[in-house]
């Protein structure tokens, strides 16, 4: 009934369908299977793509020509650029998104993907042989044939559903929960764990008094995620930002005794940077308020989604708690929060392709890693159906380094350090944040993906040009000299000291005072370089201003990426390197890093450690 | 947490989402409750409204002030008015639905509608005291009050979906049951039944092979289903045509001794008019092909749904047949076909308000009550949610006669003779078709819709200038004369016989070689009336051209309908009444009429019976 597949991807989710696309447009058979087929890609939480961190590894997706970038974009009702007002490493774009028309160009994009096909049923059993992955098998009774198999299971491995003392099987609310996979995966030798998320009530706008919150609009000029023409948006739709107070706290403790996180009943842990509402106000029992911000769901429901809120505390404690909050007095409520458990896979059970060390080409992507967000889960996913791909046609690794990408630094943390509690990319994981930019995934980035063939032609031609126009404009910053006749008036403005003489614009650039708004205003002023690329212009602008500093860091980058890559073999024996530490040898025996790189970042390992390492490796 | 609600409808299908739009805008406070605020309105089996007998449902909810008309206009992709060569009776607008379009207009509508609030959970009980309903309690523990309560339960009553041999529980594949319920309703002293249902697999439009298949492209002129000013299509859809062979059943026949149907694993009755694929060949023998329409499932999804080919056989012999149909060669599947297994309640259980006899303020409406298919479901939900509105706000029940409308027929059928199998309408099923027809449904209803408060001032006044448009257009026809010489090469060549004096325009539309098309050239050719309005056109052919049997059906109906509503009091005494035939007094004891009109209607109850009731109710 089925061909043999090159891979088989497990689950629609952002995970799932990056793979699933990633290894059909470079050429892989795919077959997607998933539960059901009208609940592809949906956003099971906040209806926003992008954010602190997020947003680079949204903009890396794409630079290696994966879709959520385009997806967001298609899909996207607000835009702001985070952080704007700290230096270009911290600037993170973020949107809110339709909910609805998220999940339609995404199944759009899949059935235009002309390599994939797609089955509608849950998978019970990977089919392995002599260490390898050979396919799956179903609750239907089907058994499919395939060279790789990524599982992208999200929080549906024997999901369980908590709202106060109740408790339903579930991978989202509503939604079955899949069972049978995570023993038969125990039985080959895994080791599984339980890890915890949450979600918000989602709430009726039309209940609300926006009158009383702060409005919080998008960009006034709104950028976008991916290198691609997309569309910026000509109309945005605003979010609301309020309070929860004291007396939202206290209704909320009535219901502590009723919380199942308090009373052990959810066994697995949460996301520490993505607290439920109970958790807050229990770890941060001196903050006497939490922002809350009201995000709409989408251009035309009335549906909002109370992020801040997340919470497990039974649906009336969340129903009084919620109508003590300002703005929300007469609240009405369309679906109450709810916290979900599921199975996990440490992930220090994956190699950096995300292929697993137990079986051959299985591969693990998305919540299943112990991960949480949108974003991380996408990339996974990209990377291991990259892989899957590259095993299947017998092609190298594909794996980005810590010093190219917010994605390896992803993948590289999961794989050495793995985690106890979900694992959220924030800015200051990254040695080399100052490189890893929103501003430029494509040159970091699109260039390799354009070698394993996944990024296009058009792809590639978009970042020569803003290569090209980059150095154009650098060039001519160094040689355009400004009169001071000409900019004074406009300096002072800026509350920038005026020229005595002819200066070169790049001086100027150099500025604290310049930004690059200013940039782009003195450009227009004073010269007649190509200043319609104002991507061009951005690198440009940041390429002076932070010249020195960047320089210094690429050195940095340089020496330890030196070592970085220096491989260690699997069957390597630490016991015959006397000097190393005993801790450092019992943390090496049972991680086995790959590469030196990893080994630095194994906790325990000293950098005495890797000198011993380094000197017997013939560095 | 919850006001008291005037009026709770319990799922959120076609037949729930009428009641609600319904009750909410004749300006009850209505609370939504659905399993899942994702799947709304799903169009679970295949995406299309209207056809024989249907259509012109869809046309009376519209003329009453329902919404699926409007909805079914906003998501079509496709319009046929069918029947077109037959008497106007015959004649029945079908639509092609985007499946997705078509959830989501119907979710904006709901949204939209001020008075409907919604909450995501499953009913579990109703609140029942004294014999009235209170509210419902719901899994998650909640207790709503309502003044009223509408079940719209669908298929998802301890719903349970048969693959060949094997069995899951499920309202739909992939979506949970809902169980407790049946039992309590039980307790309450309501017998419940099974019925089942069927869906064909989905497949990959792109693995077909259109070429060999015959083409059924839209109407030309495509109509559309409101009354109102929704836009026809421009631009539309394909659906194809092909067939089954002896091939293919003999494939489908080697699953048979695993079908959950021939092996008496399934209980329930399935539609006899929309049987399985499995049940025609056994049924139907000697036909050595059935018809397959492949119809798509929106404006981009390479989705497309097999209607014909129902089946809950083994899903690797569902794909082996599916091959050996022409253009199906290489079909991918993407979700197999399946049978489902639901609760439903007989109907005779009901009042013709579809309030419960049983429970006061209660309604059932939809499958609950043994039908099948959309349009019957969503006419029961409006007739449901006008009478739960009215009990509450004590206004006088709202009854639609058998010669009034199909919404007529199909509720007095349904609460007089019952159902044994899926309910579906005919119009074979209505005495007075030819004064029911999809051109003069606004005509007949929306008046009644507009006395109660559904139906828009718009509407009326839409209603009024076609009726004046249509009075002046006959008074037209009646006076305008045309001479030979300016209309008889016309009709020669249209076939018909040359004129020898002037005649008016009435004398040549009584012919019967002048249709309706050719009516509207010969207007425009001849006449300067009124043209412009197509509908009054074609209300004005079809009263000059059927006058006579019109006027005669007309006689019948009012002379039926002086006795129809003769009220029979429900402890009326029937064994005093010794001239009765043995058995029409046990049915009439038994069914215990409500009027003399559903009386007539219990099958062994003869006309003498009748007659005899009449003469003792004093006729």
């Amino acid at each position: 009934m089925f061909a043999t597949y090159d891979v088989i991807i497990v689950g629609a989710g952002h995970a799932g369908c990056e793979a699933a696309t990633a290894a059909a447009n470079m050429g892989s058979k795919v077959l997607l299977i998933t539960m059901n087929m009208q609940t592809i890609a949906q956003m099971s939480c906040n209806p926003a793509m992008g954010g602190v961190a997020k947003g680079q590894i949204v903009r890396e997706i794409d630079a290696l020509g994966g879709q959520s970038g385009i997806i967001s974009d298609k899909s996207m009702i607000q835009f702001r650029m985070l952080n704007r007002s700290k230096g270009p490493a911290m600037w993170s774009p973020r949107c809110q998104s339709d909910r609805m028309v998220f999940a339609q160009e995404w199944r759009n994009t899949l059935e235009q993907t002309p390599n994939i096909d797609f089955w509608q049923d849950t998978v019970s059993e990977v089919i392995v042989k002599d260490g390898r992955a050979y396919g799956v098998k179903t609750s239907m009774g089907m058994e499919i044939s395939a060279k790789a198999v990524v599982l992208t299971n999200g929080t549906f491995l024997n999901g369980k559903i908590f709202i106060g003392e109740k408790v339903f099987g579930g991978g989202r609310t509503a939604e079955r929960a899949a069972t049978g996979l995570t023993q038969q995966l125990i039985s080959l030798g895994f080791e599984s764990g339980r890890m915890k998320t949450g979600t918000p009530p989602r709430i009726d706008g039309r209940s609300l008094n926006y009158a009383v919150m702060e409005e919080q609009p998008g960009d006034e000029n709104p950028g976008k995620f991916s290198y691609l023409d997309t569309r910026p948006l000509d109309k945005q739709r605003s979010c609301w930002i309020t309070y929860t107070s004291e007396d939202v706290h206290e209704v909320l403790r009535e219901g502590f005794e009723k919380s199942p996180m308090f009373t052990g009943r959810i066994k697995g842990l949460g996301p520490r940077y993505c607290p439920s509402i109970e958790d807050k106000i229990n770890r941060f029992a001196d903050k006497d308020r939490h922002q809350i911000f009201v995000e709409p769901e989408g251009w035309e429901t009335v549906e909002v989604y109370v992020n801040g809120f997340s919470t497990s505390l039974p649906e009336d404690v969340q129903y009084k708690a919620l109508t003590k909050i300002r703005g929300f007095e007469n609240a009405k409520m369309f679906r109450p929060g709810y916290a979900v458990e599921y199975d996990f896979f440490p992930p220090t059970q994956l190699k950096l392709t995300l292929e697993t060390q137990l079986v051959g080409n299985l591969f693990f992507a998305g919540q299943i890693n112990g991960t949480t967000g949108y974003e991380e889960a996408a990339s996974q996913g990209l990377i291991a159906g990259i892989n899957a791909h590259n095993n299947v046609h017998e092609k190298e690794e594909f794996i980005i380094k810590r010093s190219e990408g917010y994605i390896g630094v992803l993948i590289d943390d999961l794989t050495t350090k793995g985690t106890e509690e979900p694992y959220r990319m924030f800015t200051s994981r990254a040695e080399y944040r100052t490189l890893l930019r929103q501003d430029n995934a494509d040159i970091r980035l699109t260039e390799r993906g354009y070698k394993i063939g996944l990024a296009t032609e058009e792809r590639m031609a978009k970042l020569q040009q803003k290569k090209e126009d980059t150095a154009r404009l650098l060039q001519g910053l160094k040689e355009t000299k400004v009169k001071p006749e000409d900019i004074n008036s406009w300096l002072e403005e800026k509350g920038s000291t005026p020229l005595r003489e002819k200066s070169t614009l790049l001086s100027l650039l150099k500025r604290p005072e310049i930004g690059l708004d200013e940039a782009q205003t003195l450009l227009r002023l004073t010269s007649d370089l190509p200043i319609q690329h104002t991507e061009a212009i951005e690198q440009a602008v940041i390429e002076i201003k932070y010249e020195d500093y960047l320089n210094r860091e690429r050195i940095n980058a340089d020496k330890l990426s030196r070592w970085e890559g220096l491989e260690i073999h699997p069957s390597f024996d630490y016991d015959r390197l006397k000097a190393l530490s005993h801790e450092g040898r019992e943390k090496l025996k049972r991680q086995r890093p790959g590469t030196i790189g990893q080994a630095t970042r194994i906790s325990g390992v000293s950098p005495s450690d890797i000198s011993v390492l380094l000197v017997y490796l013939g560095r």
